[in-house]
This record gives structure tokens, C-alpha cells and sequence, in this order.
């Protein structure tokens, strides 16, 4: 029926456990958490989720489909969340590895505002590259030290700098005097050497802090902001995203509490479809052969899902990170295409001219991406 | 230092993998995101963490400390919980066991408003007997009929009567119509019973909806909410508990994904420590025995860490729920204090009598709590 989703769920079933059984349970659970024997048999036909299959993969495990009412869920992204794996999370053996999402919470989410053509225009880089970015970090810095390491990444030629996620609103780098400063650096930068890098500071805040924060950053003239969606909480981040004017840049901070092998929600999902749904327009994650375990098929996945059509929503960039060696850059591009973000770390704080080793960086990329004649 | 905070972790180590590596890397990477060699001496002094210990606990378990500064933190509790855990879930074989919370973050924090005490208070129950709690559902049902279902409750001498977290904003009971109909419905069965009970409505928004919906809900009189605090974040949470003025019931969804065996955050210190920190006046949690794996130890721990002495930080109710018979209710007065909440589900709807059932529940919990002469 046109007026349903479908959520896909692999289950991991013990020796006293049928699938069938832990199908149809979940169905309820996650709607109207009660045994069927209680229900009216309207409630029951209209209201609890319904299981369309399950079949076996074998080695105990199944992959189950259920479809469930938009009703159930209206228009917020919370209870779809919720519906997807709010109580079932408490069980085990559970994993979303796909889910439908109604079109109402689409269309009232609205996905990314800018999108990945929007951010190559905000960062002026409209030709077949790559965009380069880089956290300014350590937290432990004051602003003005900060500020050095954003101008010098600026006037090397990087597209993005952003806040480390640690930097908050600690004494030894208040908010308010951060984004000032490293704002300012990355102007200056700009200003001397034609370029159009942007500076993203890191929100984590709710409520009236949240609002004052967004206020601050743009009346500095910052363009975009890193969020942390599962600290913040994904209805917060859809706000932002429909409110504030400003580029998302969204960290996976506790995700993987969510990534378990047999119980969780597929990085995919939750990374590419769920983030990009609130409005991230660029999602980071964890590169395969960095000092994180995801796989390559898990990367290809995500990029797969934050670029895919998806009718009126906009595509996301894909952010690798986590340990990407610049010497390897270029390497990513072919693996990943130009439609990517890198986020190099370490291996640019490794060099102690920040600025030279960001333009030979830069120069590699644009090398690497040269049209051949 | 008096200004530092441990936080301690079970770590589980591959058979390539060193304990005191693993433990030496994590405080880098939940504080300066670098290496050692990246960092300044002063940074490296101040700002990463610092192993205290790390010992073994035999089948390549160990235990380590990791004392981090304040500093580090500031006041923010989402920085607090990135330190926790935000870099290190995308990591595998790192457990939160324990969480000294920073002074700081605990004072703006505040903990619950209204406590054990408090919420005794509004339920006009001071002598020593549990409180008692039910679910109003399922979804599906026209506001009338929840309507009816809380009138039901509240007429039989419940004593808080929740949503279901499954009830947003839903057409076929719109937040406003739902919340209308269900308070009037409680307020209707105390006026005739000369009763207490209260009507405690979900709240699935952030931002301007989160707003709106706590100033309906206080306008008609609700004297709490019921809160999931990983769907809205947790400085959401803190935030409505500061203020609101409305009791807060907190709900798990999505907590499950935390509590893998050997990588997440330990119930206790997600559901008793983090959830009772933003301002949880009550933490429902799946009771062992019921539908949920949770076994007897994580139930009695997630208890004392609720209960248990904090500073100014008033204790909160635990809510064990998820499958509790009433028949059973007796049982658990036994086993857990009276300084409970019991959150009553499916064995209530299994009547065709709400009222009479829960009538012959409270008679039950009254006879089992009597002063023996």
C-alpha cells in the first residue's frame, strides 16, 4: 500500500529462538507495545506494524521485512527513530539495514540545504575536485594559537577548516572568542591570498545556548557549522537546518555505539540516510585503514546512500576521516570520486609548516585531478 | 588533582592488541585527537587524559582508569559525554563502567527538581509504599479513548498515568487534542475519588515544538512529562528540567544500542548516572524477567546509582517496567525497596476491567506495604 514504509531488519536468532516469532514481536513492540491478544482488531489491522518476510541467510540469521502505517508516525523524525529501534534496542539481534522513510518526515526534515552543489559553491570549487578539509585542534590551545593553525590551513589552500569536536566552551577556548579569532584568521587568509576557505565552528548546545551560538557564528560571517547529531539529538539538527541559514557539517560522535555486527542500525542507514534526512551536508565518518574499523564495503555504502537521488532531497557530501595519510589522498580520489570530502588530521599536524604541507596537499589534489588532454 | 575526574573503562583486547596501548590512545582520543608526537609538552601535561591504571582481568579483559581535567570539559554536558564516548564508540572493546561526573557539569546539570520526594509529593503518596505507573495505549486509539483508558487508571487509584512513547503528534491523536482530553479524563476521576493521580504526557520535539508542547501541557495543568533523553538529546533534557517547573519521567529508547557486553556505556552509568545528572525525576528501565535481557545485577545497580548519595543532586525513582506482572508487584516491593516506581504495562490490558484490575493492584501494593503491628 502507498501509505506505508518499510523497515528491513537482519536477525540474529539463538537456538530457542524462531525468527517468525521475533518478526512479528518487534512489529508490535515497536507500535503499539502490547501483545496482539489486547488489541481491538481495527488497532491490530491499521495500527501494528506487519511482517511481509522472513527469510533465512543462514548461520541462525534472517532477514526480516515490515511495513509500517505512515500514520504511526506522522511527521516527526523522532518517533520515526523511535520506531525504527527505540525499544528494540533494549533486546539483541536486532539490526535496521534498511528503512523506508515516510514522506511526510521527508518533506517536513527537508535533507541539506546547500547539499554538496551548494557547498562546492559555498567554497567557490565548482570544478571535478575533491573538497579538502581539516579540524583545528588541540583543544588545549588558546584561540589566538587556533586562530594560527586555521589561517595557516586557509592560506594553504584548504577548503574547510573546522573546530576539532572536543572544542566546546572551555575556559581555555570560550565560544565566543574562538570563533571570533578563527574566523577572523581564515578572513585574513582569504584576503591575502584570493582564496575562499571557510571556517565551521562546533556547536554543543541546546535550547537558548544553541540559538545564541548559531546567532554568534553568523554574525561573524561563519557559513557553515559542525554538529554532533546524536548529541545534539536529530530533531535539533533538522532545526538548525530549516532555521539558521548555515552549511551542516555533522560528526558521528557516538554512532557506533549504534554499529554492532548483529544488533544496531546499519552505518549506512543511520550515517547516510538518517543524517542526510535532518539536513547534514556533509556527513564524517571513519575511513576504512585509519585508526577506526570500518570496512570498505561499509564506506562504499555510506557514500553510496548520502549520494544517491532521492527526489527532492539533496545530495550529501561524503567526509571520510579518521586517519587519511595526505600521500594518500590522491589514491581516495579513485576509489571515491570527486564528489567526496577528505578530512586529514594527523598526518597534516605531523609537518611543522602546517602551511606548506597543506599546499603540497592541495597542489597533489589538484593534480590528481587535472584534466588529462 | 582535585581538578581532575576519572572515568573507568573495561577494555577487551584482541590478540593483538595491548591493554596499556589501548588505554594510552583513548585518552588522546577523546581529548586532543592526536598523537603524542603532534603535541606541545604543555598540551600533552594539561590536556590528555592520563592513565591511572590498567589491570587485568583475566580472558584478555582489563580495567583501566583515565583521569581527565575539568578543564577539559567546562560545563557542557555534551562535551562530557563526547569525552565519554563519542570518538571511542566508532572504536570496539571499550566499556564506560564508571563516570565521575565534574563539579561543574553536575551544578548546571542540577539532577532532578523534584526527586523521590518531590514527585511523592505531587502524588500526595509520602508513607512508604511505591508508586505506581501505567502506560496509556496503544497508539491508534481517538484522544477519547485514551481518554477513557486514563480515566479508567486514575479512577482505580493509579498514581502517574504516562503516554505511551510511541504517542507524538500522530493524526489519530494529535499531541493538543490527546494531552486535552487525558488530563481532563484524570482530573474528572480524582475530582470523583477525592485522588492524585497524574497525567504525564510524551514530548518527541526539540526547538520551537518543544517549547509550544511544554506550555500546553502546563497550561492544562500536567504536572510532568515523559522525556526520551537519547531521542532529544541530553542538554535538552537538562534543559526542560531547568525550566519548565515539570516533573520529568525519562524513557530509554535507543539506550539499548549502548549496552553491548563488552562495548558501550554500563546501563548503570547511562540510565542511573546520565539520565538522573540532566534532571530524570524518574528512569524507566527494563526490569529483569520481563521481554528484555536485562539481568538482576545491571537492574540493582541502575537502582543504587539512582538512589544513592550525590552532593546536593536529589535521588530519583527508578521505574522498572517492561513485562512486570501485576501479580508480581508484591514480589519486587520486596526486592527493590519501596522507594520505587513500578511501571505497569500489558498484564493490566490483559482486563477487560482497567479499573477494576488496578484497583485490586493498589489493594495489593497497600496490604504488602501495612505497618505490621
Amino acid at each position: 500500500m502507498s501509505n506505508e514504509f518499510r523497515v528491513t531488519y537482519l536477525l540474529t536468532c539463538g537456538p530457542n529462538e524462531d525468527a517468525a516469532t521475533k518478526a512479528a514481536d518487534l512489529a508490535l513492540e515497536q507500535t503499539v507495545e502490547l501483545p496482539r491478544t489486547c488489541l481491538t482488531p481495527e488497532v491490530a489491522r491499521e495500527v501494528a506494524g506487519s511482517v511481509e518476510a522472513v527469510e533465512p541467510l543462514g548461520d541462525g540469521r534472517w532477514r526480516a521485512v515490515v511495513a509500517y502505517r505512515e500514520t504511526t508516525v506522522g511527521d516527526d523524525v523522532l518517533q520515526f527513530v523511535n520506531l525504527l529501534f527505540g525499544n528494540i534496542s533494549l533486546q539483541g539481534g536486532i539490526r535496521v539495514t534498511d528503512a523506508e522513510v515516510p514522506p511526510r518526515v521527508r518533506d517536513r526534515c527537508g535533507g541539506p540545504r546547500y547539499g554538496i552543489r551548494g557547498i562546492r559553491e559555498l567554497c567557490g570549487i565548482v570544478d571535478r575536485r575533491p573538497l579538502l578539509c581539516v579540524a583545528t585542534k588541540p583543544l588545549g590551545l588558546a584561540p589566538g594559537e587556533l586562530a594560527d593553525v586555521c589561517h595557516a590551513f586557509a592560506a594553504g589552500g584548504i577548503d574547510i577548516v573546522k573546530d576539532d569536536h572536543g572544542l566546546a566552551d572551555q575556559e581555555m577556548a570560550p565560544f565566543a572568542a574562538r570563533v571570533r579569532r578563527c574566523q577572523a584568521a581564515v578572513e585574513a587568509a582569504n584576503a591575502r591570498s584570493g582564496g575562499t576557505a571557510l571556517y565551521f565552528p562546533h556547536i554543543s548546545a541546546s535550547g537558548a545556548d544553541l540559538g545564541a551560538r548559531l546567532e554568534l557564528a553568523r554574525s561573524l560571517g561563519c557559513k557553515g557549522v559542525l554538529l554532533s547529531p546524536l548529541l545534539l539529538g536529530l530533531d535539533t539538527v533538522r532545526e538548525v537546518a530549516a532555521t539558521s541559514g548555515l552549511a551542516i557539517l555533522a560528526h558521528p560522535a557516538l554512532a557506533g555505539a549504534f554499529f554492532a555486527r548483529s544488533h544496531g542500525i546499519a552505518p549506512d542507514v543511520l550515517l547516510g540516510r538518517l543524517f542526510r534526512l535532518v539536513g547534514s551536508d556533509g556527513v564524517i565518518y571513519p575511513n576504512v585503514g585509519g585508526r577506526f574499523p570500518f570496512t570498505r564495503a561499509t564506506c562504499d555504502a555510506i557514500n553510496a546512500r548520502l549520494r544517491e537521488p532521492w527526489g527532492e532531497i539533496r545530495p550529501a557530501f561524503p567526509v571520510p576521516a579518521g586517519g587519511i595519510d595526505i600521500a594518500r589522498v590522491p589514491h581516495w580520489i579513485g576509489e571515491y570520486g570527486t564528489d567526496t570530502m577528505f578530512l586529514i588530521g594527523a598526518s597534516l599536524y605531523a609537518h611543522r609548516d602546517l602551511q606548506r604541507a597543506t599546499e603540497r596537499l592541495v597542489e597533489a589534489v589538484r593534480e590528481r585531478c587535472a584534466p588529462t588532454a
